[in-house]
């Protein structure tokens, strides 16, 4: 999830298809207890996954939460998948942190971007 | 964008896949004049879209905002990319409401949802 207190913002570019997406959509509960910490050190975490293109992140107060991350392959989502640390945040998220949450894995077919009026293709 | 002020937050469940997403992270301008009420006729608008299956939407307040609409097919993201109205908007959104934004338009190979400690599959 991106540190999204960063000036100026921004978002991750589009690359060159194929590559993958995840799509994470939750809803927190009231119990946030270590969130943060286990939050910053998963963002530390999957910057050492190669193929890792990078995360976007958005929260409404209050409301719903996207985190979209981005990877090269499925072997890199894969890696991602599987680390063991990864692992058990995920089990904690479940028993402690989310209320519900959808995941989403997709195969991007095509992606644009736009720019101060200058449209850009990756 | 989903109306992310009503109670109870929700999200768009998992489907069974192949579907679509459309991944689309933005930055606002401060020239807001007219967003809300042009982005609630889309939002309306797409419901008429055959194979149109939902919308997720978060905004990180002064930072990114993030809409993942998702679709049934090809044909549906056609549908909607092509239709008149919305592609007035999204001209009139590259010339004032957005100062940058990216679209990752992706087909969803696998997905899953957790409720309440219980998994959920499509």
């Amino acid at each position: 999830m991106s540190r999204h207190s960063e000036v100026p913002v921004t978002s991750v570019e589009a690359h060159e298809p194929p590559y993958y997406v995840a799509v994470f959509t939750a809803v927190r509960t009231e119990n946030q207890n270590d969130f943060s910490e286990t939050n910053a050190r998963m963002e530390d975490l999957v910057q050492g996954v190669a193929g890792f293109l990078g995360m976007d992140h958005a929260q409404t107060p209050g409301g719903l939460g996207i985190t979209v991350s981005y990877f090269r392959d499925a072997d890199a989502l894969t890696a991602w998948r599987t680390n063991v640390e990864h692992r058990a945040a995920q089990e904690r998220g479940r028993a402690e942190w989310y209320q519900s949450y959808t995941l989403h894995v997709a195969k991007v077919e095509r992606s644009h971007g736009f720019l101060n009026g200058a449209d850009e293709a990756p």
